[in-house]
Formats: structure tokens, sequence, C-alpha cells
């Protein structure tokens, strides 16, 4: 294993490794830590979104809160710290609708994604890099806008999918 | 903006970038090609996955057909192709369901999510550094997977329930 660069959120490295059936090949591994994601639900048919700025696609991009496990914490605490920070939701319930990869081909990043039921919406406490607008529509709207494009986020049209077929929302 | 290392798939680098809101950061940033990725319908009722050996995460699989979009590809190319080479399958009619960032916050990758009817299955042919075994079950325990961890791939779990919704198919 040769690290090529270990950085705040990402490390990359670049292994010779021999897969199961003989052959051997470079693989090119991002190690990204575990992340959580949730689909705050307000007011039973909302849902609380985040217009953000993502300097990695130099866009504003419309996602549900999300954020890396910090050292020490337990998935279900960075949920929770992550929708007070970014969301300024304080939550009732919550509860995991998936977990898994989202890009194995490449990166190591393990993500669960919940839904959250908001009881209570207060001023958003973003840390500095986060340049994040709040947004309010309905469930409807969100799956329209996974549909048409407008909500271009994979973990959030996931949560959103999951969430309908769960509750027996149709499309 | 400092290129930290390019290779066969991933590139690295690593830029000062000046956010909207005037603070200032280091943004880490994998470059990754565009992607594709198929659900394929098989008898109506039945989707074909793939048991895949990633060596990223050191283990298998379950997941949709997919790939990277090659050099002067279209990505209706990309999708037809890889489906005849990793899947063995033959397509007489295809959707897009979604497209959009598998990971916002540190990678380029934008994703196009289809469905594909299958016509006929013959052998696939899978590459060399391609470890795979083809797998046909119903819509409904791939559901079921994606519910109780085994579908443990994003995209994946994005296609199955995106198709669900949009055929009217209940959880």
């Amino acid at each position: 294993m040769v690290v090529i660069y270990s950085g705040r959120r990402v490390t990359l490295d670049v292994s010779r490794v021999v897969l199961p059936n003989g052959h051997e090949m470079n693989v090119e591994k991002v190690v990204f830590p575990h992340a959580v994601a949730a689909l705050p639900i307000y007011e039973s048919d909302k849902v609380v979104l985040l217009r953000q700025y993502r300097p990695v696609i130099g866009n504003y991009i419309l996602e549900v809160p999300a954020g890396v496990v910090e050292e020490g914490e337990k998935p279900e605490e960075a949920l929770v710290r992550e929708l007070n920070e970014e969301v300024g939701a304080e939550v009732d319930y919550f509860e995991k609708l998936f977990e898994g990869f989202t890009s194995p081909g490449y990166s190591t990043e393990y993500l669960t994604i919940y839904y959250a039921n908001v009881k209570k919406l207060s001023e958003p406490r973003p840390e500095p890099h986060e340049v994040i607008n709040r947004v309010i529509i309905s469930l409807r709207d969100a799956f329209d806008m996974v549909l048409n494009g407008n909500i271009a986020d994979m973990k959030s049209a996931l949560a959103i999918t999951l969430y309908m077929l769960k509750k027996g929302v149709k499309a």
C-alpha cells in the first residue's frame, strides 16, 4: 500500500492487488470516513433540504443534511449534531432507511441514511466553510425534483424514494 | 490547483478556494469520469444483479451493472456496452431514472441511472479485472435486500426504489 495523499477528509492510496481470479492490478482507493445523512420530515408532509455550495463541483446543489461521523462519535450522534448545526432542527424520532457504499469502485465511503421527524426548527449554526440555505418543500415536490433533475444528489434521492416506499406514498 | 495524483480512473487535486461567503479553504477534489448504471429488468418482474469483487472494499458486493463513459462515447452507448459485457444482456428498451452526483462533498463523479428491459441473456464477457457473477432475483426480493442491508450499494438501491415508484410497485 502506498499512501499518495492524506488530508483533512480524503486519503488516497494506490496498491498492487491480486484479485480472487488471480488477475493482478493497481487499485486506486479513496479512503473516506463513515458518513450520515438524514431526510428531515417537517409537519408530516414537508421535507427540509439544504441549498449548499459545493466547491468540488463549483456550484450550489440541493441536498439532505449530511456529514461525517467524527472520531469517538456514534452515527446517531453525528446525525443529531448535523441536523442541529446545518438545519437548526430538534428531532423527536429518527429511523434508519439504508446503509451502504456510495461508490465502491474507488471509495471506501460508507453512508447511513435516516429519516428524522423534526419537532422544532430554530436558527442553523453552520460552520464557516458551510454555505447553506434551508429550503422547506413538500415531499411531493421533492420527489418531482428527483425526477426532473433539480435534486441531483444521489443520497438525497435515495432518502426521498425510500421514505415514500416505507410510508406508502404513491409516486 | 495542485494535481496530487492522476491515474487510471482517479485524479486528486487540492486547491485553495474562496467560498461565496468569503471563507477561504483547502478543497480536496477527487476527479472521476461520468458513469452510468442500469437496473436490468428480466421477464418483467425479475432483476439481474452482479455479485462483484470490489478490491477497494476488499469484499464482494451486490450491484447493478455500471461503468464509466469512455472517451468519445455517449452515456447510452456506455450503458449498452456495459450491459452486454458485464451481464450478457441485449436490451430492447431503456429509460433514464436519475442523474446526479454520488458524493458532491469530495468527488466530481456524476452518474446517470437507467432501467433497461432485457430481451435476451447470453454469456457475459467481463474484463480480466472484473470478478463478477450474475444473480437473477425478483424485484420484490431485491427491495427486501435494500431494506435488510444485503444490497449495500447506493446506486443500486436508488435504481430499485425509483423503478418501483415509477411502475407503481408497492413496498
